[in-house]
């Protein structure tokens, strides 16, 4: 198969000299490891591991290797419990509800997504919740596992507070993301994964590393004043809990604030209130004195029960040429299909290798050093 | 029972001296009039004629009886079949998809949630796609027929092209709304329904008449250039198809413009490619040359497959507490719960009427007369 490539970087590594790049495969098990090291059961550590790479592969690397530390803390810390008893506890025709044990969430993820997958097969669709879970990463990644069998997925979770609720100050809801991910005949398939905050939190990390201004309208302080301009001042006053995200939409009614804000609200209820995990402000951090409780819900949709999958295919890919073939906007770089960005990074980036900033890549042999794991992680040479 | 009662309208008539009010059953035995005079069957009339009506109560006056000339005309023209045999078509565990036969929306709409109801409350989950339908009216109209029985609701549903696509020009997407329901132990219930456009049609069209100016990030032209400014002017561009609405988060990524577009296209390749209906710019008008083939989708979730209601109920009483009792932005005029301000809206209609447009009452009696109704719509005095 000849194909032409093209490559691709969602998230650039600027200034370059800050960055080294390193394969995917190596970094994957110098991360495996990591969490072996700490008595993270082998598979349970590969995937956390994938999860995280893949993450990195994507070009979204605030969900990358940069949050190893993260689990690896909360790990430590015992607020996280590496040998958890994933179980069904309610199991209801197309239906389960799962407790994590306060397990890692992706593991506890992956069981969820095979389980809706099961069960979408057999009943055409599903839905899975759990409760008593973690952090999970990338939404997307879950829903994929339900592409790679053919499927729809669908897949939501609260997450820790940092958005405000509409018409209110500080911070209520969490970036709350859905990510529905589609099969077509030939990759990439269909993923649109979005929080449901008008940015996450990562994107102003990036303008902070960058020196650009945040615009105004992403972030409102305790006394409900838009703040923008120095990233750096604006992520200092949300990491010191002095600011909040607004939902999607904005700030109000006037563009949509209220409806970014009604589909964090509407997401903390099916993936918290109705799993038996926490919601809004409860919901706990990895690195917390106590359990998360993060709660997620998984559907899958079996395509064959509604039509021929050849059928389908054939009218998403009209659909997507149509798209293809519109007027662009005369700002615009190109028209994207949902998921193309993250494609199209992780194929340059399965060939060219992960950039990571030098703080990352010496933090991670860091804690590899302090967990004991003595592999090396080797720096691409650059071209 | 002895509430204290609120008076309060999300849409205010105004000016007043161009409304009317009317009782609510008075106008909907008057508009399931209209249609049986049509043809439509007993049952069929009245169930669009509630839809409608539960517009104006909830204070949609855009989706309400200013809409019955558009459904008559659809039936005169016979680009609407009432004698539409409304079939499954595949039936596979709990989903099942439903030919429309190019029956009016509304009808078909009922019929499908009553079916995801009843699977879901067997399987847990369920999910029923229509093809081969028309325009439906307010989508929470169904996800409330599912909390009626005490499910969760969850409706969406794609439509004629009026929205841009994120990075193109021109009408490529529907407002494709999503609408979900939740129940709580007293009334209102939760109703989120939005409109995945950054503002709905209706929004500019009552600007228009209040003489207001429609805000940069809202509407753009067929270059690329937003639209603002004087609304009469902004509404002219719209409805000679030389303007587009923005997606929820505006124009390009900056605000997540590509998240309102990315979900339209979601909720377009499940309700619409995945149904078997049109989609994209392909789908129809009601008053057209050919069928609408509009694609819904409705889907039921069972409380009780993950826990008792009664816990559910508490849960979610408490989380509602919570968000009351969080400090108001000092700008907002107070702190709502999705599908409150509907609610309340119903309430003070019920009592003291629904305000008509002049034109919109004088439209109603002469389609009624046109069709050979006689039946009066009394004007409920003034106090």
């Amino acid at each position: 198969l000849n194909v032409s490539f093209e490559y691709y970087e969602r998230e650039k590594p600027i200034p370059p000299e800050e960055y080294v790049r390193v394969n995917h495969l190596e970094l994957k098990e110098l991360v495996t490891d990591i969490y072996k090291a700490l008595g993270v059961p082998d598979r349970d550590a590969e995937i956390v591991a994938d999860v995280l790479v893949t993450a990195d592969l994507f070009g979204i690397s605030s969900h990358g290797v940069q949050r190893v530390r993260r689990y690896v803390e909360g790990i430590r810390i015992k607020n996280v419990n590496i040998n958890a008893k994933v179980r069904v506890v309610r199991d209801f025709g197309t239906t389960a509800l799962i407790d994590g044990d306060n397990g890692l969430g992706q593991p506890i993820g992956v069981k969820a997504m095979e389980l809706a997958i099961e069960k979408a097969k057999i009943y055409g669709v599903s839905l899975v919740l759990v409760k008593n879970s973690n952090h999970f990463g990338i939404a997307g990644y879950y829903s994929l596992k339900a592409v790679e069998k053919g499927l729809i997925g669908i897949t939501i979770t609260n997450s820790e507070n940092l958005v405000a609720y509409v018409n209110t100050v500080g911070r209520t809801l969490g970036t709350n993301p859905i990510a529905v991910a589609i099969p077509r005949p030939s990759p990439p398939p269909i993923l649109f994964d979005a929080a449901t905050s008008v940015v996450p939190v990562g994107k102003i990390e990036i303008y902070s590393k960058l020196g650009k201004k945040v615009p105004p309208g992403w972030v409102i302080d305790l006394e409900g004043n838009i703040l923008s301009g120095d990233a750096k001042e604006v992520l200092k006053a949300i990491r010191s809990r002095k600011a909040a995200l607004l939902p999607l939409g904005g700030l109000g009614e006037e563009f949509g604030g209220h409806k970014g804000s009604g589909l964090a609200f509407i997401i903390d209820t099916i993936s918290g209130i109705l799993s038996g995990a926490a919601w809004g402000y409860h919901v706990g951090h990895t690195i917390g004195t106590r359990p998360a409780n993060v709660g997620h819900a998984f559907a899958a949709i079996n395509i064959e029960a509604f039509m021929d999958k050849d059928v389908f295919f054939e009218r998403i890919e009209t659909y997507v040429k149509e798209i293809k073939s519109l007027k662009k906007h005369p700002k615009a770089d190109r028209i994207w299909i949902p998921g193309e960005k993250a494609w199209l990074t992780m194929q340059t980036r399965l060939k060219i290798g992960i950039p990571l900033h030098k703080n990352v890549y010496n933090e991670l042999i860091q804690i590899a050093r302090e967990v004991g794991v003595t592999r090396e992680l080797r720096i691409i040479k650059q071209q």
